[in-house]
């Protein structure tokens, strides 16, 4: 994949100062500074703020310092939503290395990713720049609904499939979408290209979901960092899943027997082993692969630049990424 | 305590409006909707906004709506404290009503809390002013970092007292200097008054505080809606706590050994009973009255007027409730 390491390339050097600006210092509360590091040093692929500094690389006019500012709350808030997940879903592992939760006590991991939460909403105030804010806080809002929507479908066996649209713009795509979008408002942009760099946000956002979605099934569970079959042992309908059942709509009935946590038969392990080796992999993909070209269209009336195709690039390395 | 009904009067259809912009509609996930409406009907005394309503109208000039957005940004943001507090502590009533916490998952209720600061951020965006945004998203850091220390300074029976003010700025008196702050923000009042605004919020917030550390000694346990005692069960030093101690040194043994949660004897219980009785309650409240009269020596410099004695009508009421 060396093109999306190409494409990060062109921002490495503004992403070190994000980095930078996202280090808790000497001022945080030590114990919480100490984790907030920690969180931020576990990884994580920074494609988001990524996204919102190769947009507005689109605008020269962009004030560097302000959009470093963007791409620091946009990945702040990411990051405080994954604190939270991990607390609701009581994961001791992400990325592969142990979760806050797993040193902290519960309240004290609640409040780290409340303190997360509010130093998000900082940086997105230091752009200073109202649009962004409201485009921001309405996010927020749409993530968390989002995940409570999700909470609420867990065992919904039978679920209509926009639903599952539903859930994963919440999730994933409206904060892909507020990026790039927020990174066009702080460059100045028309109003009719800030709309179509908001759309490719929100597609590159659904692919990147789904395709998440799909390697829960056949990814490198070393690589994934969680079990394979982990959503749809802990309930979660997703797209494979949808694609499944239309192809068989007899495992419905396992779902409904296994899928409430005493699988004595092993079955729904061999449910996940089913869809796993099942074309819905594939027509899954290529519903993100149409996600992804709907976000590649969306570029289209820009001439070619190294910045328009780094976007283009890392649009394709989310559906190329490890398979 | 007519004077403090009075100063509630003076906005009370300011206050209404909070109430309105507050209530979530359709727009919102229903069950989400409907946590959030039942929160808000709790009640609450709604002093954070009615302070940020009084302080505006000592300026003619303040825009009605932002100041609104602003009342329902503090009072919202206040709530979301409550929600993810009550997770924390695993309380089931607040207010001597249910908790979210009490009917809800712990899962959806992290959420609902986020979602409620997600609602506060969307409301101090609406002021369109920067400066509020900031003052808003360092108040949130600030809150959130108390409730850390005093998470961590649980049990720790024997420590300094400027910690004791430290955690309660954090978690109580930083909204209330904020709600005030911001308030003249949008008056566009001139910087020396804003700070002193700012002050008078600052120490009515410290006050309150104070008197609600009290209260959990001498409070009618129906009024304050959560058993006599319960923070230093929970192995809280809160200032009624120091004054006792500098008293009865020896009281410091009574707590390592049953404040731990296992006093078989009733040993804490009767140090709560002797600490309500001892003039340890005298000496805090003197304190919350210094801080009460530093609130009011801000408001010096104002002319008198109903609204200027509106707000010295309610610091005055913060040392004078349910005692």
């Amino acid at each position: 994949m060396s093109s999306h390491s190409d494409a990060l390339a062109l921002v490495a050097d503004d992403m070190q100062q994000v980095d930078l600006k996202m280090q808790a210092t000497g001022e945080v509360f030590a114990p919480l500074a100490g984790a907030i590091n920690l969180l931020l040093a576990s990884g994580g692929k920074r494609l988001r703020p990524a996204l919102a500094l190769l947009v507005s690389r689109l605008y020269p006019q962009a004030e560097l310092e302000r959009v470093i500012s963007l791409a620091a709350a946009v990945e702040m808030l990411h990051s405080a939503t994954l604190v939270h997940d991990d607390v609701i879903d009581g994961s001791l592992l992400r990325r592969g290395q142990a979760t806050l939760n797993a040193s902290w006590s519960q309240g004290a991991t609640i409040l780290a990713g409340d303190f997360v939460f509010a130093r998000a909403a900082f940086f997105a105030a230091e752009t200073d720049n109202i649009r962004v804010m409201k485009i921001f806080s309405q996010t927020l809002m749409t993530i968390v609904e989002g995940e409570l929507r999700q909470l609420y479908a867990l065992r919904h066996w039978s679920q209509p499939r926009d639903a599952y649209y539903q859930r994963i713009y919440g999730k994933t795509a409206a904060l892909f979408a507020a990026a790039t979008e927020a990174a066009a408002v702080l460059g100045h942009a028309p109003e009719e290209q800030i709309d179509l760099l908001r759309d490719y946000g929100y597609n590159v956002g659904m692919a990147f979901q789904i395709m998440d979605d799909i390697l829960d099934f056949v990814g490198d569970p070393g690589k994934v960092g969680k079990p394979v079959g982990g959503d749809l042992r802990q309930g979660a309908v997703t797209l494979p899943v949808f694609h499944y059942l239309q192809m068989h709509p007899e495992a419905l009935q396992i779902m409904q027997t296994s899928g409430n946590g005493h699988d004595s038969g092993n079955l729904l392990g061999q449910l996940i082993s089913d869809i796993a080796q099942s074309p819905a992999i594939d027509a899954t993909r290529r519903e993100a692969e149409q996600f992804i070209e709907a976000a590649k269209a969306c570029l289209a009336p820009w001439p070619p630049g190294q910045h328009r195709q780094a976007l283009l690039d890392l649009a394709d390395y989310v559906v190329a990424r490890s398979l």
